[in-house]
């Protein structure tokens, strides 16, 4: 578990699912297009509040959220003059998530010719699609898996 | 494109970004975990009321959205009887997302002897953990990689 973060306090939704704990913590537009832009370098309020376009209100809220919840963490920047925001190590492993989201909007929102970011590797190169993989290698989906409960 | 949804009416917040538009469509709690439970075989109104025990209101407020985005479709069960709600191929294909939040969930949620449900292969195994994998074969991270816009 995330040493950050303190879930003492959460009331969660489904507590013995893991996916619903993931968006009791971070399963909101606003939250989860902050982590985006956190990621592509985002750290100031002004940064986020510019790229989300988000109120200044809901952006407080949601930054404080995200730093109570071990998502974010807030430091004085180098110059002393104002607070960042920087993803922790469990953030950042949000990665996925949001590949998994940027892979599936690509595929079944855009029209044929339409324009849209395109997240590269080093070589300037997409990354490859996301697949869920079974134990014996195999690409995994909703009718080849099952949810086990109270394992 | 998906053919089954009608996006003409859509006022995406950033419609050059991916990301953005998923969250736009799919980007909220109870969406997320209604299609969490239609991937684990819920149904009927009262199979996603029972699991998610989310208001009947707002069930049916997301039911009637995720129909209008082509994430679901609506038909009469064989018996005549009531309504039952399918994932259509866009919908099943949330899968990869889904299952990107339960490992996320898994690593950074639960503490040491905390029980969870399993996702399982048909083995009773569990899934490969999802990795982003860039052009090399690397597995790809926020540092690795670039978001190009206007592509």
């Amino acid at each position: 578990m995330n040493p950050a973060a303190n879930f003492d306090n959460m009331a969660w939704t489904d507590s013995a699912c893991p996916v619903a704990r993931t968006l009791d913590l971070v399963g909101d537009r606003w939250s989860l297009l902050i982590i985006r832009d956190a990621m592509d370098g985002a750290r100031s309020f002004t940064d986020f509040q510019r790229r989300t376009g988000v109120a200044r209100n809901i952006l407080t809220d949601r930054l404080r959220r995200l730093v109570e919840r071990g998502i974010l963490e807030r430091e004085t920047a180098s110059s002393g003059r104002r607070q960042v925001y920087l993803l922790t190590e469990a953030g950042r492993d949000l990665f996925t998530v949001i590949v998994a989201m940027r892979q599936w909007g690509e595929r079944h929102t855009y029209a044929q010719h339409e324009d849209h970011s395109v997240l590269v590797d080093k070589s300037g190169l997409p990354l490859a699609q996301l697949r869920p993989i079974d134990s014996d290698g195999v690409t995994a989906n909703i009718d080849t898996t099952t949810v086990l409960r109270d394992s």
